[in-house]
C-alpha cells in the first residue's frame, strides 16, 4: 500500500546510508566532537551564510524545542506561540515540564462552514492559518507592559515560530521581518522551528533563503528528520550566540547522542552539494502535482498550502475505502459525517505513488 | 484614604490577634502537629459534614495551587482551568513551574461593545463571565479522547476552578453538579480554589453550603487570607483522599509552617462560633450596599457580581479624580478612555468607608 | 511540661503581638509594598551597614532556600553545600524539585567511639562539626575543572552554608573569609542561611557583625521564624545584587504573602531598637546557663556548641524519664542503647524553665 | 591511530547496516508502531523469557534513565544509587532536572596508597568497586525509616544500579538478589541500568543470563549504543509493569523517534540469531587478552574488571608517550605524577587492533 501519511515514514536518502557505511568502521571522538560534525558545521554555516554561527546537532524536535527553550528562558518567563504552535498541542507539555508556560496567542484558523473551531479565528484567510500576527504579537505585549499586575505574570521571554506552520502555510519574509522587529523592540530572542525547512524554503510561494532565516532569527533549527535524515536537527545560533554551556544543557536533557558522528555524517551528506535542498525541492514538486490530482478529483481543501503537506476534507465513507489503498493521516473531524485528511509527500515520494493514489481517487470519490 | 482596592488591605480580624496574644507562651509542638491544629481540623470536619475529611493548613493561594495540584497530577497530565482562571493568568506560572500545563478552556467574558475581549467570548450573559461550563468541559474531553494523537499531547488530569470566580461571579449547586458529573465520568478529580469562599457562600445569589462543596469536590481550600485571617488556607480532601505523604509535599514546595500554631489558631477562631460566615455576611451586605451606591450614581456595571467584588467602568478622568479619595484596583483598559476599575469590601469594611465613598463619587462622577 | 524542643515553640515576641494589634485595621497595599515592609527595609539596610542592599521578606527558612538558589543558579549549576546542610537533608528535596542538585560536600562529624557515622568524617574536632572547610571546597572546584569530562556534570553554580550550623557551631570571621575568596576566585555568590543568624551573632564565640556577614556574602537570610517572629525571613542581597524580577520568582514559587504587613511589620518591630540581637543575646544567655546545668549533672556532651543548640548522649532510659518532665528533640541514634538529643534554647527562654530542666535532670540522670 | 577509548568509537554491527538499507524505502508507521519495532520487541520478550514484558526503544541511556526514574517515582521520592553511579555524575544533574533527588550511598572504591579517595571507602576489595552493597542499602532504609523527620527528608523511592558498574565490576547473582530482596521488603523497584548489558552477561565471571536480570528487576535496559548499535536502548518491564501513559512520558521528554524504524530494525537484528551476545563475547574476549598484555607488560592495574572496560595506571610521562599511538581515555588523577586510564574494548574490536597496542606500549613503557 502506498503512504502519504507523513514525510517520516521511509529511511534516509541513500547518499546518506552509503555515507553511514563508508565511514562505519573509522574509530572517531564521541559526543558530537567528531571530524564529520565539524566538516557539516562548517558547510551549515556556509549555507547560512554565517561564519560565527553556532551549530549543534540533536535528535528530534520536541527534545530540540525542550532544549532551546529552557536554555534560553529565565525561569519567570514563558514563550510565546500561537495556539496551534506545535510546542502548544502535540509535544506532551515538554515544554511545561521544564518549568515554562506558553503564553498561546490566537491565531488564524480554517474557517468552517458555520462551526465553532477549536480557537479563536480572526480572519478567513486559509493561507494564513497557524501563522503568528506581528500585530497580534505586539498588541499582547503591549498589554503585559502596561499590566500593573505584570509582576504577578509569566513574563514573554522569546517567541516560537514554525516555518512552515503546523498547517503548511508560509511567512513571506515581510512578515517575518516584522515579527523580528517587535522581538526586538522588546528583547525577546526570536526561534523559529524549522523541522520541514527545507520544504518552506523550496516552497513555490517562498520567498525567502536560508541565509534570510539566519538573519532574522536568534536561534532556529534544520530538520533533519522529515527531510531525508534517519534522524537529526541541527540548531543554528547564528551570531555566535548560545547560551553558556549549552552542552551541559543538551546532556541534561538526556539529547545528546555518545555516537555524534550518526549526525554528523548525515548532516554533512545533506549539506554535500545541495542535496537538502534539491530533495526538499523535488517533494515540492510532488506536491504540486499532488494538488493537482486533488484538485482534477474534485476535493474540497481544508486550506490553502505551498509546502509538502496537503489537507483536505473527505465525507467519511469516502475516506474509508481511500484508505483501503491509500495510508492517509487524520487531521481532525470536520462535521458528525466528514473529516479533515491530511497527505504528505517527501524526498522519497515517487511518481508511481501519485498515479497510485490517482487510481485510488477515481474509485473512491 | 479610605480604601476598596481588595480584600487583603487591612490586618486580621481581632479576635484572631486576642487568640494569638492569649496563647503566645504556650509551648507546642512544630509543623502543624500542635493542639489548636488539631482543634481546627476537627472544627472544619464538622462544618463540612465530613468526619473523615482529611485537613492541612498551608500560608497563601497560589501556593496552595501549586502543592495540591502538582500533588494530584501524574506527570503527563495537566489541569483544566478556564482562560481567566487565576492559575493561568496571575500566579506567575506557579504551575507549569512545578512541570504540568494549564489546559486552558474558554470561558465567558463580558461583552463590551464592539471590542475584541482578550479570550473567546461564547455568551453574552454577564452573571456568567469567569465561568467554566460543563458543556464545554465534556466537549474538550470528548475531542481529546477522540484524538489518534492524544498519546503526543498532555492528558486532562484535573479541573480547576474558583468559587467565586475571579469576576466575583458564582456557580449554581446545578452548574456544580454539572461539572463534577463530568469529572467523575472521566475519573478526574475537580478542584475548587476557595480564596473568598465565605463571601461566595453568604451571597444571596448562592444555593450552596460548605457541605455542598465538600460532597461535590474531590479536593478545595477555604481561603483564609481574604476572609479575616493573617494569612493561611485551609485545603479539605473531604473522603479522606489526600495523596500519600501530603505533607512531604507541602515541605518540599516550603509550604510547612514551622509554627504551625499561627495558622491553626487562626482557623480554629474562624471556625468557632460561626465567624468565618458571620464576617463573610457582612461583607456581602457592605457589597450589597455598595452596589446600590455605584447605581445609583450612575456607574456602569462591567459585570454583574454578587459577591464582595464589584467591577465598573469609569472614564478615565473620574478615576483620577475618584483616586484622589478613595483607593480602587486597576482591572483592565476597556477602551482608549475608559477603565475597568475593581471595588472589594470585605470583613472589615465599614459603614463610614460606604458613606465616604458615597461622598468621593459625588465629586467626582 | 516545659520545652527545649526547638525554637519555634512558642509564639512572637510580645512586641510583636502589639505592633500587630495597634496597625492591625489600617488598610495597607498588599504584596510588601506597604509602609512597615518598606520601614523594615531601611532598618535592616542600616543594621547591614549597606545602603544599597535590596531585603525581600518570604515565609520560612525552606521556601526562603528554594527561591534563592533556584533563582541564581543557572539550569546547569548545582549548589555547594556540606552533606549535613539543611538543603540536602531536611528539607525534603526542594532544591532538587527546582531542578538543580546539591553538590554535596563532606564535612567534620563529632567522632563517636568506634561508630561508622553517616558521612565521611575529615578529624575529631567536635567544634567544627557541620561546617564547611574552604580547602575542601577549593580542592573539589579544582578537580572538577581538571575534569575532562566536566560538560557531562553538574556546575558548581553557588556556595550554601548555614550559621550557626545544622549542628549549632560557628564560622569565625577567618573562616568565612576564606570561603568567600573561593567563591571570589572561582566566580559563585555565597549564600549563607541565617535562619538562626541572631543566635550565631550573640555567641560568645562570635567574632563576626552583621555588617561582616553582609560584607562576606552575596546573598543571605535573616531569620525571624526562630528568633521571635511568628514566621519570616528577611533575604538580603547586599550590594543590590538581587536577580532579575526577583519579586516574580518569590511569586512563581507560591512564597509572597497578599498581606505583606504580617512580614514588614514583625522585621520592623524586630529591628527597632535592636530587639533581634537583644533577644537573641537572652537565648545565648540561656544556652550557657543550660550548658553549665548539662555539665554539672555530667552529660555527655555530642559536640561542642556555642548557640542556642546543645546536642548531648542519653542512656534510652534515662531519656524515656526526661521526658515525662521535659520536651526534648530527638536528634539521632548513637547506638543501640542511647540517643542523640538536642536541647535549644530562644528568646522566649525563662529562668524558670532552666531550673525545672534541673531538677528534671535530677531525678532522670 | 588505533582506538581503545571507548566503545562507542565506531559505527554499527555491518548487519544492522545491511538491514537499514534493505529495509530503507518500505513505508512504515511512526513513533515505533512499525513492524520492526513490534518484531523486536517480541525478541526481547523471547530472550528475556518473559512473554508479557512490555519494551519501549529509547535513543540514549542518559535519557532512558531520566525517562525511567522520573516516570516511576512519585515527586517526594528519589532514587537510591551509589555515589560513583552515572545518573549521579555523569549525566550532568538529568535526574534532579525532572525534580528528584539522587540518595547516594556511599561505595567500594578501589585502595590508592594512602591517597584519600573521593568518596568514602568501605573495604579495599578491587573487584567491588563501584558496587552497591545489600547490607548498606538496608541499614540506610532502616535508617530513613527510623527517623522522626522522615516526613521532612525526600523518601527512598526505587533503587538504581549498573551491570556492568561504572568501574567494569559485576553482581554476582547472589548479590543482586540479595538487593532485589531488600527492594522487595521495602516496595522499591529496582533499575538496573544495561548500557553495557551484553559485556557484563558474556564475562567470564558472570554467573546470570538476561532472564536472571529480567526476574529480579522491575525494569532494565538493554544497552544498544555501546553493543553494535547506532544508537538505541531497549527499556524493559519484565512483568507488564510498565508506568502509565509511558509513551507520553516518553514524548514529553523530547525522547520518541520519529522514525522509530531506526531503533526496531537495529534491535531486531541484534536480537536475531543472538548476534546482541556474540558479539558482546567478541568483546570480552579481546579483554582479556588486553588484559594479558596490559599484565605481561607490567602495568599497575586499577582494580579487577572482568568486562570490557579496563583501568590502569600510568606515569604521566608514559601515558604522553602512549597517546602518541593510541587513544586512551582519562578516569581521574592517581597523584600529582600518574593517571588513572581506562582501555575499552568493542564489537568491532580487532586482533590488529590488540597487536598495534602492545607494539605501543613496547615502546613507551
Amino acid at each position: 500500500m502506498i503512504s502519504f501519511e507523513s514525510d517520516y515514514t521511509t529511511g534516509a536518502h541513500p547518499r546518506i546510508l552509503e555515507r553511514l557505511a563508508e565511514t562505519n568502521l573509522e574509530a572517531v571522538t564521541g559526543y558530537g566532537t567528531d571530524f564529520y560534525c565539524e566538516s557539516a558545521r562548517e558547510k551549515i554555516r556556509d549555507a547560512c551564510g554565517c561564519k560565527e554561527a553556532q551549530v549543534y546537532f540533536l535528535v528530534g524536535g520536541t527534545q530540540t524545542n525542550a532544549v532551546v527553550i529552557s536554555s534560553m528562558l529565565r525561569r519567570y518567563e514563558g514563550v510565546v506561540a500561537v495556539s496551534t504552535g506545535h510546542i502548544n498541542v502535540h509535544e506532551a507539555g515538554a515544554i511545561e515540564y521544564t518549568g515554562h508556560k506558553v503564553l498561546a496567542l490566537p491565531c488564524h484558523l480554517p474557517e468552517r462552514n458555520g462551526e465553532v473551531s477549536k480557537v479563536r479565528r480572526l480572519t478567513s484567510s486559509p493561507k494564513d492559518s497557524g501563522k503568528m500576527d506581528a500585530d497580534n504579537l505586539k498588541e499582547f505585549l503591549q498589554k503585559f507592559y502596561q499590566d500593573d499586575s505584570r509582576d504577578h505574570m509569566v513574563f514573554p521571554g522569546m517567541v516560537y515560530l514554525s516555518y512552515p506552520t503546523e498547517y503548511g502555510t508560509l511567512y513571506s519574509k515581510k512578515e517575518l521581518e516584522a515579527i523580528a522587529l517587535v522581538c526586538r523592540e522588546y528583547e525577546m530572542p526570536l526561534f523559529l522551528d524549522g523541522a520541514r525547512l527545507g520544504y518552506g524554503l523550496m516552497s513555490l510561494e517562498s520567498d525567502m533563503t536560508m541565509q534570510d532565516i539566519a538573519k532574522l532569527c536568534d536561534v532556529f533549527y534544520i530538520g533533519g528528520t522529515k527531510v531525508g535524515a534517519l534522524c537529526g536537527e541541527a540548531v543554528v545560533f547564528p551570531r555566535g550566540n548560545a547560551p553558556k554551556h549549552f552542552l551541559t544543557a543538551i546532556k541534561q536533557h538526556g539529547a545528546m547522542l555518545a555516537k555524534g558522528r550518526l549526525l554528523g555524517i548525515q548532516f554533512d551528506t545533506l549539506f554535500t552539494e545541495n542535496l537538502y535542498l534539491d530533495i526538499s525541492r523535488h517533494a515540492i514538486e510532488m506536491a504540486e502535482q499532488l494538488k493537482k490530482i486533488l484538485r482534477e478529483k474534485g476535493c474540497t481543501f481544508y486550506l490553502e498550502s505551498s509546502t509538502n503537506q496537503q489537507f483536505i476534507i473527505l465525507e467519511d465513507g469516502q475516506l474509508k475505502k481511500l484508505r483501503e489503498h491509500v495510508a492517509v493521516s487524520f487531521w481532525e473531524k470536520a462535521d458528525d459525517t466528514h473529516t479533515v485528511v491530511r497527505l504528505v509527500t517527501s524526498w522519497s515520494t515517487r511518481k508511481e505513488d501519485l498515479e497510485q493514489l490517482e487510481e485510488a481517487l477515481e474509485i473512491c470519490c
